[in-house]
Order: C-alpha cells, then structure tokens, then sequence
C-alpha cells in the first residue's frame, strides 16, 4: 500500500469552460488498484463526471447561468465582480473520489473528468491528484 | 491495509427513480475500518446520501425536474433525446466517499445512500465500491 | 500505511449557518500525506469547499433559499417540517474527499472547509474525519 500526489497545471481561455482532464489523470496515475482523490485548488472551478459531447457542454454552460441568475445583485460582487462563479462553483463540488483499475481511472463508457472553470480565462489552475492504493 | 473493489448491479424500472443500496454495500464490504468511494459507472445517474422517506423521494423529483427545466431546448437531444438526465446528473455528482467502520458504512440514524437512476428504465447500471483501509 | 478516524461535534445556532471548519480539521490529522473523507452524518447539512468572505456567505445562503423554492407544497412537510433543508442538502452534499500534506489539508489560498448547517439550530452535529495515508 503507498499513497503518491500529482499537479495537473491547466490554463484556461474562455470565462466558463470545460476540460476533459481524464487523459492527463490517466497519465499521471502511479498505482494500480485503490482510490485517487481529484481536487480543485480553487473556489470558482469545479470536478464534475460527464459526458464529453459538445452540444451538452453547451447546455452545461447554459444551465449553471440559469440556476444561478444574474438578475439578482450579490453582495461579493462589492468585494470581487465573481459572485456568481463562486456560487456555482458551490453548487457543483471541487472534488470526486474515483476507482482505479490496472492503473487507471475505472470509468464507464461514456464518462470524462472535467476541470470546469467558472471565472477564466486564469494561467496556472492546479489539480490535485491524490492516490492510495497498491 | 488493503484494497478491495466490488460491484453492485441494478436494474431500474422507472425513468426517475431513487433506489436505497446502503444494505447492498454493507454486504459488500470486505475491511473494518477505512474509506470507501462509491461511484455510480454512468453519466445520467447519481449517488447521494439523504433519508429514505418516500415523501420526501417525490420531493426530490419534483425539484429536479423543476431545477432542470423542461421549457428550453437543449443541444444534447439532437444527439440523444437525454439532456436533462445528463444536466441532473451533472448537479448531483457520480461519487460519495464515505467512513467505514466496524465492517459497515458509518452513516448517521436518518442517512441513506441511493443510486439514483435519471434516464431509465435500464439493465445492468454498474456501482463500482472501492475500499481501502484495515 | 494507516487509517485514522477522528469526530467534529458542532452546535449550530441558527437556521442556515455555514461555519468554517478548517482549522478544526487541521488540528485532528493524524496523518502526513493521503488523503481525508470528510461526512456530515446528518441528512440536513452538508460539506462544501468555498471563500470564507462574509458577503460570499450571504450570497449563498440566498441562491440555496431561491433554488429550493417556498412557493410549493413538499410531501415531506407532512411528516416532518423540514423539506426544504434535505432538497438543499441532497444538491449540496454530505461528504468531500480532500488532499492532506506535511499534515495538514492541501486548500488552495481561497478555500476553506465548511459544514452548512440547513435546519438548525441543532446540538452536537457530527462531523466525521476519515484518514488514510502515512
């Protein structure tokens, strides 16, 4: 049994934006079997499973404005104009706890992992990639 | 320490549909004490923790469906008539990590785990139980 | 390789009250490096990593009261006055599953741990902290 901590480092373009990171998990994976944390450094980003298929993105994208309207004034918008990105930032999660098998993630057919990044564009977002296991 | 991996599969009958699997992961847990990541191997479900009282399970779907609006239309359907399982699931999350102790989940009195199943009726939906403790 | 398990116990005082539990948490790490399942065992609570900025605090309490609306009639207020409080948990919800190193949580600058409290106030809320590292 060991436990081994890994850095995805991710620059991101567009205000909201979802990146498939599960090739990147993969590479950096350094067990065989057991559990790896991923975790966002970050409090207006989130770590989502889903489906990478372009038109959901989009509905992704246009759920999360919705859910969380920009028609009320928030009082962290007077400290910081991100209010609303820490908001569905909360809503969303920064962490998931996944399987790994044969060393990599054990995931379903149509699943990826996303960095989603809710107030970019932003250089150097880090993911913690923690794992135990043999 | 150990690690150790198992699978429950369930059958669901209903498009919605909130199934209790805290008695089928008990049975499956094979350390005393440690942690276990339970992750549902499919991008239109969810696993969560909350009470098991039927009440308030037509609650929940009443608000997932009112969360997830059906007024608009998404671009996931052109490709596959599901977007709003999809947008659920993405809200909910795939994965719990959870305390395990004398050989069981340590839930408190009123908690639950469910599988919940937001684009059925399927066959065969995977929940992948990694454990790794003593 | 070791597990480790150590309790929170929290008095909330009132409603909805989000309370920063990080320092609490850094205090009963009993291990250097691995990772830590933090679980609510309360099915009207959750965990969740965000800012500690008091406007920011508001504001979520405010988006949780919007999204989980008032306008409707639950079924679970029939047996119990507090509907509202499990919905907002169960899109919340109870657990995170967090990077530990040099003993202490690995947060971002930004971040702290808080559980939230959606049907208090209560006595002694329980917050269980499961370690598995070196």
């Amino acid at each position: 049994m060991t436990v081994k901590t890994n850095y995805i480092k991710i620059n991101t373009s567009r205000n909201f934006e979802i990146i498939d990171i599960t090739s990147k998990i993969n590479e950096l994976i350094d067990i065989n079997e057991g559990i790896i944390s991923i975790f966002s450094k970050h409090s207006t980003s989130a770590i989502v499973v889903n489906e990478n298929e372009s038109g959901l993105l989009k509905d992704i994208e246009f759920s999360m404005d919705n859910l969380i309207s920009d028609k009320f004034s928030y009082q962290h918008d007077r400290i910081d104009n991100n209010a609303r990105s820490h908001l569905k930032s909360f809503l969303l999660s920064s962490s998931e706890c996944l399987p790994v098998k044969n060393g990599k993630l054990d995931l379903g057919t149509w699943q990826s992992v996303f960095f989603v990044e809710l107030d970019g564009p932003r250089h150097n977002r880090t993911v913690t990639l923690t794992m135990v296991g043999e």
